[in-house]
């Protein structure tokens, strides 16, 4: 599997394949990728402003370079060239179907996984974590899965209906796919959920920083922690919704909260967490291009995802990270 | 019921109620009306742009009047001093589902026209035809009921799943809520739906008009034909998506298709439609604000009612049109 | 008084002058032009959508030429060949004192006319066709001066407080600045005002054609009527209201109103008044940019100027027009 | 008075009223409510981009939950369960006529401060503060009221006419409702006003911070000082201005200013102060949403009124804040 | 050469094909289709607003149907059921070097059209006239090559330097790849170019029709002389400069003239040419998405090339169009 | 050389001059100014997002104060009153021609410090930073000229063809204007360049700051090592992509990098560099317009060019800065 640049193909950030990687749309021709890439097109399950559905498609268009080479400055390595990375194109959604689009989700999301490479999902919407994390937890079963989780929102509430982008997490404990202890939360903020829902999380050993906290302690000493708190577990799964930041970096979300981390903060935890932490699975949610007039949720996004494989690949390398330095 | 304009109530264009019309949430209480305009605000079954959900409360904000005074200059009436019109707030949806959606729009339809009022239906995406028309059609069997379609797109498709807001019609004639014979179309334009779904509506008896027909013949005479086409039917539903307009009229939909009305033919054609036969239900729909940068399109659908609510009064004042002239 | 374009002056449309005409600011400098324009930046009055404050900048600049030649195919005259224009800057107005607002304009536009140039005025609100007309007619006072108005609305309200962008019109004939049969308005519709303001036009003698009339006859046939009507009237003021077009064509605008007339027939329209009738002042009035988000209707107000001045050419020349031809 | 959520009710954030809270139009059925929001729709006053007339309606629909429930995890108090809270709807304002709209608004937040509840007024344009503090300094006299106002500019500046959205602190001090030793300043920044307006200021004993003092500081030893400042006053008003906030926060307002502060850091801020001291009225202002593309800025304003009303009901209950914490 | 729709395939109108066709790059793999889509993604050379250079992705992405199914209901054919059709992807343009630029999409054309298919060009601005019809005219020399060109402006100008969005049909006939007599123009109105230019057409033995004549005839006799016009001609070239519309129906273009075509005039037309000429090549330019705020005029653009293709369909089946009738 | 004010001028920020002061379009007539303000409007050669040929417009046009005084609250001087600013237009240059246009701008420079002002260039894309420090540099030679340098991108890359908005770094030590040693470039981050790039820049002794050391270390100490890494340089260019600051703060720019400066901690930089260092020529580049739907973007660069005016002002003052204190 060689990655090439086609001469003729077209130039302008495309919405081709992410980054121009190859696209690799048979499960069983994954083997052999370290990661594949999944768009996730679904935007039913939010409750105010939609539009995720059409986040795949930006987040890969949020690109300027030709060609696939994204030398990291930061850590002195070009992921491309210690990963092997795929694009495995989008799931077939049904709108308006959670659950055949869920179903459909999920087992693409276990194709991946069960093919080798470790999956990236661009959502859609945050009700994705449900097949998502379900799928790649029940690859891993028994062993024991952590989830990092970068949200304005716990989206651990009971809810009727259940699915709902608001409840993915309660579903996966509650089915036995993640437990409680080995889940953090990082951004929490604002008037949602209700206390009955904390309660329930704090029940089952759930741990979060709220920004409050991250405002008193700085993110630093925060990530810190959830290195800490998820020391020992074999596989962790990074959910990084993009309303984690504030509005200001990630206008164009569905459920926008003032008062977020800023993109800076996030890029940088997102790296250090992939350089140190044995991932198994990530998804970066809630991009809606509809409410992102300049581009720059989509953006924020892309850059996500390449910090991630930049912390893959340092990680993978073995090495530690040797910045581009005068 | 009297229709009164408190002071204090906010001013500018506000989302309360539509023209600033009575809120009356309780069907019970709409005995008396004449019409009774319900927001619907679906869209999780569209196929393309979301957003329309956010329709209704855009519609209601498209004024700029205050009180409730609407004198049609060109009929001479003001359909509020000639019917009694009330807002009946917005149906609770759940997004994601929508089978449960769909049963909340038809019991509150049903409620209406139990009640009395004939009900507006502010879309929405055009899945919700499916129980607007459903639910009228109940209400009135076995009396016939016939249906004024203006729309790009048939929406009459044979599709899995059945719901989508292209399949509505198709579902409305097999369920014999209506018969073909009694369904004319107006604006079709595109290549969708492929040629089976055209073969099947033949077959069923219904009538179109492509836009193609109307560059040719004129607006005026296709509705001429509309009219005659539908000539002693007793109950008719008049159906607007607003894409029939084109794009440079309403942009803000969710699946555009260049080529269409200009505005002032549809708002024309539809005042002269209702002041001409016995509406039974009324419904506008597919207005997605995110699309809608300058607010043109929800500006369209509010006149679209206003002007329904014109040519109702003035079949109900029994005389002909008395426009302002020098 | 020499128009030059000077080497670096800023290419890119500028918002320096219109057209990159000289910018004449003291009025005894005016002797001489035959055409001054004048920028009156004024909302304060408008009862919907602000923004129109912001219109003669983004009307200056919504042009893509360098230099100052506009040869027009269609008359096959360069307008600036023939007359004399320069750019009289901007009224210095007092946010929120219309009244100071107006005396200002009402000084310019006297100041320009008692020089001797036509004035042009870029609204702005069309409160300011008070003080925009009534300069005019005190200027030429007793002779009689007839007004053709293009708008969506009649602007002749009675309000209190009496100046509001809604009442202009009323004011002008109450203070005896224009008799009612001299005034001819183009392409009303909606519902505003109430029936008894039209009562009161009735009353005074104006005519008006709705778009009602205009869709039923045609834009060319209802043109023969206005300049039949003002037959014999030695000044006509011109006023163009944007919003007499249809938001599809004039979207940045305070009160839109669909149903209008398309941008081709209001360019045709001015034109042709232009080279037929013996202008004695202009206003273009209520683009508002922050409703623009392309720029179209500060483009059509620049256009609108351009066929005016191109109709005025025409006339003052003494020949018909000789457009380009194969 | 009971918060009642009636089925039915638009759900998708509506523009009715904030937070689906009761309208309560009438001033005297206002006893009884420990706050009243109340909408001032005004911006004939600014001096460069208008819009502010559209803030109230936009602050009320930039929410996305539904019922009237907002626990606030950093405080672990649902601000509506300890206040009784209602909407007071908005000011009918007179466009074009400050005085008589600063006379509506100043006669409703009296009407509020007189039947018992704290007014919360969702401008509108700074030039508010005038009425609005006016109204409660005049109701709570002789006693000493106090000024915290976050704003990127001073508002204390002499100008002719004297009413502005530059002035309103200027003539709070010279009529006698304030006195400038009980005034803080938080956030001013860039050119404006000159030097004459600081003289003055210092000579009535104003105290401000630049943002300059807060980079070198920190928010929160500011904050300290603020408080410390105003340490026995009896009742502090709070006037915030969302363009204390840098244009990446607040980028719909009428005259942005970069370099601002975060919109985390002002959320802490408004909070802390509305827990430790006695608030008699709050006002946040200059939202202008034809320039809040992605609707962020007035996002911004919903939270921090909840912000207000959150630290208003910890204080209100006594204890310390009790965050969700694992 | 099959059109293969291959599930996992994304979804929503993606960027990766026009239609979803089969990537084509090699030319050599190219012969045997009957046309090939090329994106030419150029914008150095427009004198006002740039973006042209996103036109081709914007234009791919303007899609929402799944599948290459795209049955014409107005001639009752699916164009890709008729012809082999297939995308070759972008040109590789140098940003800033329109001779390198320029020589690249020569190449790339000449490729096409020398491999057999008849290529149709996504612009990109409109200086691509110039490689694209000159590479097409190589190939066909010295068989006669006719034009038919939809714009605004009658880009013949003499300018300095020669490379220009205005200059290209005098490059062409200057060069020899087109003879004057041979070229219809449609659609030109405004200030541009000089008389200068026009004589120098009219010398050539140009053949046009100003917008002015096609609002006194109508669009339909207008097309039936072009059609007389070029009469016996073997080959002819295309070109739709979008502008060619009113910017109503095309604001994301470069240089948008108020008073164009109505989009339905426009796709009726190209269709007609298409199914009566033989075409040799076929280009649509000039879309501009940082414009386009609502995406209208990339849709326009894709349908304009649906209708070529439907029009070239019904020719190469040698019947007449059979619309979808009831 | 009077600064004026005149009665009339257009005064809603107006694109006129910047901050209204006097047009100086003669380079002879610069004799005796202390700073020189031109527009460069070039986008040919950018890779990602073009517009950035209307920024030198939208930064004249962000202001909102009328006349020319802008004092400075935070070092207590009106920078206007110290330092004689004109604006001396913008460069003409050719689009799609970069060498023309980089000569016409390359001479405009040279004119300025020819006749004695310290150019400040408007851009454009970045790579005008080739002729502005080559005709600075060239005028100083044989002293030593310094280079501070805020991107996101080191634009030191060896490409093909040699002009691009990514090269000018590389093209000027080249060329022997600049020497690598005398280089610092504060806010570098991202996948770009790639290594060799970095690896020549190391041997030509550049200096940089990634986002990740201000990050770690705070931007006070970094510029403390800026100031510190050019002590004894007699002349300094400071060179500002707005690009260096985050998206969340500067949109509207061709290649948004995520994670980048606050808008905050630039202004601050800028002026107090300016306020240390012998500034030789500024420019701020790389504003694109189309992107920057609030206008934020032009805002901050507007500001840019105010705080270095205002650090200017300190040092020719000689004594430090006397912010506005209670």
């Amino acid at each position: 599997m060689t990655r090439v640049h086609r001469p003729g193909e077209p130039p302008y950030g495309r919405g081709g394949t992410f980054a121009q990687l190859p696209l690799v749309l048979d499960a069983e021709e994954l083997a052999g990728a370290d990661v594949a890439i999944l768009g996730a097109p679904t935007d039913e399950l939010v409750t105010n402003r939609p539009g995720a559905r059409l986040g795949p498609q930006a987040i890969r268009n949020a690109d300027y370079l030709w060609g696939t080479s994204r030398p990291n400055m930061d850590v002195g390595l070009d992921p491309f060239e210690v990963l092997t990375v795929v694009d495995h194109g989008d799931v077939e959604v049904v709108p308006g179907y959670p659950e055949l689009s869920h179903r459909a989700i999920r087992e693409a999301v276990a194709g991946i996984a069960g093919a080798g490479p470790m999956p990236i999902i661009l959502g859609g919407d945050h009700s994705i974590a449900h097949p998502d994390i379900g799928a790649v937890a029940a690859r891993l079963h028994p062993e024991r899965v952590g989830l990092i989780h970068f949200d304005a929102h716990a989206d651990d509430a009971y809810e009727e209906p259940r699915l709902s982008h608001g409840t993915p997490l309660r579903l996966l404990v509650e089915e036995g796919s993640l437990r409680g202890e080995h889940i953090v939360q990082v951004g929490l903020r604002g008037y949602w959920p209700p206390p009955s829902d904390f309660e329930w999380a704090r029940s089952q050993g759930f741990r979060w920083f709220r920004m409050d906290d991250i405002l008193g302690r700085g993110i630093e000493p925060v990530v810190d922690e959830v290195l800490a708190d998820l020391e020992g577990i074999q596989h962790v799964f990074l959910s990084v919704d993009v309303d984690v930041c504030d509005p200001a970096f990630a206008p164009g979300t569905g459920t926008p909260e003032p008062g977020g981390l800023q993109a800076r903060e996030l890029l940088r935890a997102v790296r250090r967490i992939a350089s140190t932490v044995p991932l198994a699975g990530v998804e970066v949610v809630e991009v809606s291009p509809p409410f992102d007039p300049a581009g720059i949720t989509a953006l924020l996004a892309h850059r996500l995802v390449l910090e991630v494989l930049s912390g893959m690949a340092l990680r993978r390398s073995g090495g530690s990270a040797r910045p581009e330095r005068p």
